[in-house]
């Protein structure tokens, strides 16, 4: 069935489809007494906007936030937040073509085929346009952990990976790509209008690191902070695969290699290595935690691809509207969302039972 | 908080540590009417059971499981299911030494900085033991999904990969890797037994496919098919990464290489290419799903490892007792059980909203 | 913490203060292919609506629903339904008065225990308007049981009960009080109408009875069908007891006086009784499900009752706002609503593990 | 489906049959470093246990609990706390005869409505006997909230009602019956007595009264701590019917007659009356929590009663088997059980939100 809810003490659920009238999110358990205002939403907001450059699709919208309910003289009061977002820019007509048709790679036959209709109009339910509604209550999440800094950026497109020795935090908002490294910037600019104008799509590598997590959230067993992350990004749309710490590439080192040797230190210990990605056991351990995503390349692309009508006629299938070239570069401020409501969920959870 | 249920319909919830009187799992919203003993379940605790041969942990317990209730006259009720596997086993003299210093790489650190004591027997709560739990409960998840065939094997030992082109489905069982290769089965045999003999461990990477899942299961955004199986395995113990499909090899392809083309064919699209694993939009498309996970090598070496004790002073860690030289090798048969209790869960979900 | 979701498989989350600028639902795990629009949700808010009769609110609002997702072309796609009421009629300036102090028999004095702060115009969320998002839910969940009929009408205000003789159910929605006995309703009129006068209050029972309901919904021990309706009702503003069949009154009984005894029928067994109110062990039997539910007089009277305000003062406070002299009658929807939204849920519950 | 767990934080999850070899509870959430050990648990479950008195089932079992997992070194560890209660003395002869003969007023029929099958022996599941895992959860929760005193006592058996004026709490445990009023206890020993040998039944109103709870437990809307309340209450078997503070009375009175004065006293309000039962908008309010339950009489009578066969045939039921003539006093210690349960899980919900 669907389940449009996520989170166990901070806990929000999503609503909307990319051309019906509206689309939103309602934030529950926030704490009380938070100051919060659309300008502490909308910043946030912006940056996954579509259309700020001609790496984005150009879909125009504002996407201004409204919160309409949950908070009360500037601050929240501990009753749901719920938040909308006005959908603007809906030339559904783009899609109508593609109504009889199912895109490969998109959710199209699937959503057939569990639910026997759908919403086509720009994908409906499944649009990427929902993260909107993850970016609007992300930002909430953020007020619930103050303590935490979290940082996302694209190390990775199409293959081209930045160069860790070139990291430069600053250098993140300065181009379109979120990506740390100036020069790795430059190669991207000329990699991704290539897919743009061949109309073909590049994945994406994206990492996340929360500094400033204390050591003590997460859970055993079944709400594991890393298994809970994992389900966070592997939920966000074009995601195939997540990482904590080394990943895949600890699969390959031995005990020895991948140990995270720790010495007495003031405020916890003082580690050597964060192999771990700051994760043991499910628990937070006082590192950064560290968390990659991959995204795969955007499947709507002008090269023809065989496909199937509803109907079960062959076809073939070339999308025509706006669309990013690559969708790991907007999924960017997605995973940071992400990263603050688990954690934020997280530490209520911890104090639910740990005072 | 501790959080020790998974799952939305077909729940289970797991107890036990690894030096405790017993371990179980009780089940819950299984349907009625289908036919359970504990032979059912026995041969999959089994094939995950320690002391199997050299190259896993030496600890020797017969794992015997016993059904106490949901069961009547050979059949499930529709009640809960418990299921308790005594723990015969329990050398805890071998932790003594362990009790006061923090383990690098386990939970020791992370329970503590979070519970303010633990039970350091073994890893307590923290042991890979409890997955027996999950193995138990995934063999009844296997009987409400008898349309899907489940295998899980082991792909990479030390960055040591199985040539695809040598893979045999039946050489899997036959030797202790869980290796679908049997070229790479003897390199193996030579890699892990170095490493034990070192006191040293390995990495491993586990894949696991599910054949027979119709087109449907799976829901939009939270209740995500993928993001319900990167949950479940992010979530098993020393797994740091997790793909559905391509994963991150996807992320280096362009959107024509990633397209899955379909073709009209007698019972739903016949597809040239897998690159989803059998996931779109978080639902299933009726191809097999294909999950790949990462386990890191075990944290437990004899190698000394800087570390601290819980009064925060500088101590030298090697592990003494029985451990597992590569743990991935017996986290086979919990990927396995994790896929069968994600599929049987989104079954029943599925039913409930879609009839 | 806050928790705004009701249901386990068919699952609402309402949000909004009294007079905030909305309040609204979001339904989630409706099945697809239902035919809903507005016009199938407005007339039970129509009749929840304040304003309609002196016996009730005076507030004015047209309450008028829009849904924002979740439906397309006329039906139901199985994607969260967002239901949305715009407050249009909200005068502020009645409560100012009462921002400092604590109304007795309200919410006030533990909503500021609680969270430190509270949204205090009209009782912001703790209002009885919270409500109609319940109402429009529960327009929802009647789609998803058409087999069900679902009739609520108010036996008794102020201690003056109706007579069962004269029970017609094509009276209940003939005077304003739900009142299926015609006599009862002249009595109650000036009952009510005194109370109104006087600036008093009456409290009142109402009764929900749904005809329908097959055998085998419900769950044994927690997700008990009359579990979950208690839930439901208790949940309601102003309501202090529930009954399923004969309640309290079964308490008085002996065994053989309570028995329901059962004969051979076609389509399941003929009932001579129904003391249990058609559950037995917590599922649904076949009969009839009968719940009674107990409405406190309105908190808010016009006489001075002893209070405290916020800084811990002395201070006598009346309520000079808008209100219903008997919250129970404009409860009757309420009632309703929450019956369908119990049933549904566990309709798709049954469906789930049953089949 | 089936739905064995209850609590948001603070959760456990119960499974066992009547005549199965064992029934537990797991404990779930329960924070780290209480003292805990089986004789915390064993005195709660001798009250509620059978064969105590001529008064109750002459069943006589140990039920001597054991802790299976989640205390280490006499303290919680913040894991699942396992607890088990072997079922020794199961006489399943007693109920081959009704084996396909439905028990009116019992969950036989719905059972096999719902599941298609059932275990009959003693109810299975349905048996109040899983009330036991109950209490010996509830036992753990009053460790939870050690600032909290509870008392439950009958109040009423068969209509007879004790006086108030000679309420007396030492009395309490003095007698069979719960019974606060020494004067109805004599007049209830011979009331039971006779309906003990009739072979009929007595229902019950048991009274519940918490003490210490502090304002600000609770929640607005769906968890509200009434609302929680009635499902915790009505869940427990033979309950029909459940009420806070003055519950159906607050029905018939006028908003005057039901106000709850409040005057400025140290350490909260000084209330004038508690007619909310310590609850207003679903939150406590730092009055005692009053909660009163109804029972029905037993429905195991040996009076035949008309029924069914599980094939559809006439038959007439008595029920010969070793039963409570008025089960409303054993459920006494059940309903202090689920009271706790109830307040733990709401204070430490109050505490993940609220801080």
């Amino acid at each position: 069935m669907s389940w449009n809810t996520f989170g166990r003490v901070l806990r929000f659920t999503t609503w909307g489809e990319s051309h019906g009238p509206a689309l939103g999110a309602v934030v529950d358990g926030c704490p009380p007494g938070l100051t919060l205002a659309e300008h502490d939403i909308q910043p946030f907001l912006d940056a996954r906007r579509p259309g700020q450059s001609k790496f984005t699709t150009q879909r125009q919208e504002p996407d201004a936030v409204r919160i309409l309910s949950g908070v009360f003289e500037g601050q929240t009061t501990g009753t749901p937040i719920s938040l909308m977002i006005e959908n603007t820019d809906q030339r559904s007509k783009d899609y109508s073509e593609i109504a009889q048709s199912y895109r490969p790679g998109h959710a199209d036959y699937a959503y057939d085929a569990k639910y026997g209709l759908r919403d086509y109009r720009g994908g409906g339910r499944s649009s990427a346009r929902e993260t909107a509604a993850r970016v609007a209550a992300g930002a909430v999440a953020r007020l619930v952990v103050p303590e935490v800094t979290i940082t996302a950026y694209v190390c990775e497109i199409g293959g081209d990976a930045i160069d860790p020795a070139n990291f430069d935090a600053d250098e993140i908002a300065r181009n379109p790509f979120w990506c740390p490294d100036a020069g790795a910037a430059v190669r991207w600019e000329r990699l991704v209008d290539e897919a743009r104008k061949a109309g073909s799509s590049l994945g994406a590598v994206v990492e996340c690191v929360a500094e400033g997590v204390p050591a003590g959230w997460g859970a055993p067993i079944y709400a594991k902070l890393d298994a809970d992350l994992a389900a966070a990004m592997m939920g966000i749309n074009a995601v195939k695969g997540v990482e904590i710490g080394d990943g895949f590439g600890a699969a390959r080192l031995t005990g020895e290699q991948n140990a995270d040797p720790m010495h007495p230190a003031a405020g916890g210990p003082k580690f050597d290595a964060n192999h771990a990605g700051g994760i043991a056991g499910g628990i937070s351990t006082g590192q950064p935690v560290v968390c990659r995503v991959a995204f795969k390349p955007t499947s709507s692309i002008l090269t023809p691809v065989d496909s199937i009508t509803s109907d079960g006629e062959a076809v073939q299938v070339r999308t025509k509207g706006r669309h990013d070239p690559c969708v790991g570069i907007r999924g960017t401020p997605v995973v940071a969302a992400m990263m603050a409501l688990v954690l934020a969920d997280h530490k209520l959870l911890n104090r639910a039972q740990c005072g």
